[in-house]
């Protein structure tokens, strides 16, 4: 049964049919009702046979996105959307909250939304293949990788930059200009996820430039990147010591709450403070002082990672593992001392 | 034929169908392909008619985000995902340029995703019902009115502040505090936009309080509110003038980028120039100085938009236009003069 069929059957056009089935309003009722009572006689399926319709799971692609405000995520999630819908799949987002399990939302949505692929803006850096076995759909992990889970590479694909040698590098810059009394506000120091990671990179490049890391100069947040919590974790920083030149934050967001905390401290940027973060957004190019930080490059990261989903989907053994360039972006937050 | 005479014609289960519908792994190949040569041989469809195939238009609701990097709309974005989701349906987001025609892109979703409502985060307000009729489902407008359009108030919904009200309010803050010599920043003065009703209230508040608007302190960007046009635009204000106390800027980010360029300027906020913007972000709360700001209440905008297009769907006569209350957040850069 084909729609020449409805058409012969019903004694209209080709094109009356399709328009009727479209839901185009140039119709006239008596001739809608024609053909969808002759649709429904015959069992026709618009488009696809029967079988089709089995096999397709339809054409969405979740997107879940974690943490709330997250303004790094909302400028990936435009040249996401676009090159979802350019590759011809729908975009179904899903929002999640800091601490939330993104497994978890990721295959309820699969299930209920019948998707054909998932992309985690965000995420946990320690699954193990038992935890994932619940998703049974290609996915990637846009701006982490799975460093401190046991997931063997062949299975997923994930796009981020490398946030251990960026923090790294971020801490390069401050030492080069001089600072070895380098303080850090972060979420958390073994949490297993993203803060661990560039902590790690904040206390290796010490150690590896003579610097043995001061206790009291880390100060933790508890697991979030929100700009209160960065608030509040640089306001105790500063009751506890006032004794450094320069502070590392993990995100341009949180750097900015911190350069607050620290102005309403009566603390000079960077006359008194320098103060480098990891992130590169337009809002904080326009901080006062101009925030000194990390590009991650949202575009490119939302892009590939699109790119990478759609050639997993294509090729059931293809994976990708990409590490992209997080450039410094020289503001005026950081001095020479 | 149910899947209760796909079983029988199979010798299996209804739980073994149910399975191989629903991707499941654990059928051996053999019943697989079993089920599928009867499933289409029946020409059975999972769970719909072939005559609700025809009539129902699948479960999403499209958004239309418009503007890139607009702040205010990422934080709507949320909440009306949540909302969406929570009451069944799917949402489709789809992200438009500043200066793109919503109504076509929403029309061309509307075919393309067989869509059942339409949500606009952003547009214009100068409809005719002409351009409109391309648009077959309920929408809304959120954050916006068709004040200068000629829709009937009962052919649409929308939900936003009264945006020539707000402005007026932030005007008599300033005013309220001593200001006479004020300045804006906008992207347009006769654009029948966001701008140009926000700009109305700024002129029509000053005459008011019996002060005449100098043409000399208004400075327009172009029709966008992206950031760097602000940063531009108060550049050259300043080129021409420093003749002012205050500025009035139309939404936060822009507010961040006009401070940044004040700052630049050596202008101390607010010692020699007061700033107010609408919009109430929760990153200008950490600008320096904290802003002061008209608050838009994204969450309330985000529940109600969706709310009522959900009454929408259920009712095709209801139609409603929810005005919001957009309080004062005072911040630290308007001072009494």
């Amino acid at each position: 049964m084909t729609i020449k069929d409805i058409a012969k059957n019903c004694s209209v056009s080709v094109s009356t049919v399709s328009r009727v089935l479209n839901h185009h309003p140039d119709v006239s009722e008596e001739v809608r009702q024609r053909v969808l009572d002759e649709v429904e006689r015959c069992a026709y399926i618009p488009n696809n046979s029967a079988r089709d319709l089995v096999k397709t799971r339809s054409d969405a692609i979740g997107v879940i996105v974690r943490g709330n405000g997250n303004l790094f995520f909302s400028s990936v999630l435009k040249t996401v959307s676009d090159e979802i819908e350019r590759c011809g799949y729908t975009m179904v987002l899903h929002y999640i909250g800091s601490d939330a399990d993104e497994v978890k939302a990721g295959a309820i949505l699969e299930r209920e939304k019948k998707l054909q692929g998932l992309l985690f803006l965000g995420g946990r850096f320690d699954y193990t293949p038992a935890e994932l076995s619940v998703i049974g759909i290609p996915f990637v992990c846009c701006s982490y990788t799975n460093y401190f889970g046991s997931l063997d590479e062949k299975d997923y694909s994930s796009v981020s930059i490398d946030d251990y040698a960026t923090a790294w590098r971020a801490m390069e810059e401050l030492i080069r200009r001089g600072h070895r009394r380098i303080a850090a506000v972060i979420p958390s120091r073994n949490d297993r996820s993203i803060s661990e990671l560039r902590y790690r990179g904040f206390e290796d490049a010490m150690r590896a430039n003579g610097i043995e890391p001061d206790e009291t100069l880390i100060e933790e947040t508890g697991g979030c990147f929100e700009m209160p919590e960065a608030y509040e974790g640089t306001k105790r920083l500063l009751k506890r010591t006032e004794d450094f030149t320069a502070l590392l934050m993990l995100s341009d967001t949180t750097a900015m709450a911190a350069m607050k905390a620290l102005e309403d401290h009566g603390k000079r940027i960077p006359q008194d403070v320098s103060v480098i973060a990891i992130d590169g957004l337009n809002v904080s190019e326009y901080a006062i002082p101009t925030l000194t930080t990390m590009i991650q490059p949202a575009e490119e990261m939302g892009s590939e990672s699109v790119r990478i989903l759609m050639n997993m989907l294509k090729d059931p053994g293809y994976t990708r593992h990409k590490l992209l360039n997080a450039p410094l972006r020289e503001g005026a937050s950081v001095r020479s001392i």
